[in-house]
């Protein structure tokens, strides 16, 4: 198994701010990803800002495309992501189209778990050949205090069995990480974890454990 | 029941051809959406610009929030929008943050029905003190050709006796408008029908069947 990659998650409402905490953490990271709330703020140019100053980074376009699966994909890719994200909740039609163009541009597609998703569309996914999803406690989850669970876990288990790698998202700290050893892990994403004053420690910290667990 | 309105969605990649549509149908229409797709291709400067040009028009943000509810809905709000749209797959906590914020700003919430949605969620959604919901053929459904079912209709008309307030979308055409008779509905939805050249003629046809079966 590869060792889980680090990807931080920018997710500052302008641009401005998203490149001062690029610049800060690119160096120990190797995805940068678009938050949903910065691709909103600044719009596909925040993408091709920062495809312009990290040529040999992963860039993910964190859409949570949800319809217009054709439009948006090519927006994403022609701005320059590799992977961009497609919601679990989307019509098998749209992530079917988002998939065609990631195909085009030898990008990848990432589902993002939300809503009331099942194994069988789990199923249906990996039958268009996509290899990704994100498992996540909801930012508002948390905010709630709602930890991980049990049931997260099995559930990550399942999505490894079938074949999906995983990138694990939701507040992570370090002491997180033994959580899901055995699980095929693609990326642990951090956004304020890393972009703090700590953050390269905390980067530190996390390939630690993450060397200890793979 | 009050007559259903005309919105229409912008759903153009960039501001400037988003502008050049709005231009030509804000005479004969309520509505006017930011689409996901002009949201993400011109970012929150798209809302900005659209609420200064039509103070008078209701402006929704058609951002399908799925998560970080409080800080988009914000930025949407704070842009200029009237109505901002959330994922039903969205955690109940993102959907309880979003309705707070738009509580704040004298704004509604929309609920965006994608996804393995239930009733139950549907209760939650009343019992936060959500009114409206968007119900839709996914855009890459009815490219797919799936057309509007039994099915689709039963479920409005439940959606509708929990007191929600329907915008319906998806292809609508006039001839389909009959279909909706005695559901609440608050907007019949259109893109590309009435950004076409026989816009005003659509929009007129619209209305006349809306006056027909309201």
């Amino acid at each position: 198994m590869t060792l889980p990659k680090l990807q931080i998650a920018l997710d500052q409402t302008d641009l401005k701010s998203a490149l001062d905490v690029a610049k800060n953490v690119s160096g120990f990271v190797d995805i940068i990803e678009v938050g949903t709330i910065l691709a909103f703020g600044g719009g596909m140019e925040s993408v091709r800002c920062l495809r312009q100053l990290y040529p040999n980074h992963i860039l993910v376009c964190d859409l949570k495309t949800t319809d217009g699966g054709a439009i948006l994909a090519k927006m994403a890719f022609n701005a320059g992501a590799n992977w961009l994200t497609v919601s679990a909740a989307a019509h098998i039609a749209t992530i079917e189209a988002c998939k065609k163009v990631a195909d085009d541009f030898k990008g990848e597609i990432q589902i993002e778990l939300y809503g009331h998703w099942t194994f069988d569309d789990a199923k249906a996914w990996r039958k268009l050949g996509i290899k990704q999803a994100i498992y996540h406690r909801s930012r508002d989850a948390e905010l709630a205090g709602i930890g991980w669970g049990k049931d997260d876990l099995v559930k990550m288990r399942q999505l490894s069995d079938l074949g999906l790698e995983l990138s694990i998202t939701g507040g992570i700290i370090p002491e997180d990480i033994h959580l899901f050893a055995g699980i095929k892990t693609k990326a642990f994403i951090a956004g304020r974890a890393l972009a703090s004053e700590n953050g390269k420690q905390t980067a530190q910290a996390l390939r630690e454990q993450i060397a200890k667990y793979w």
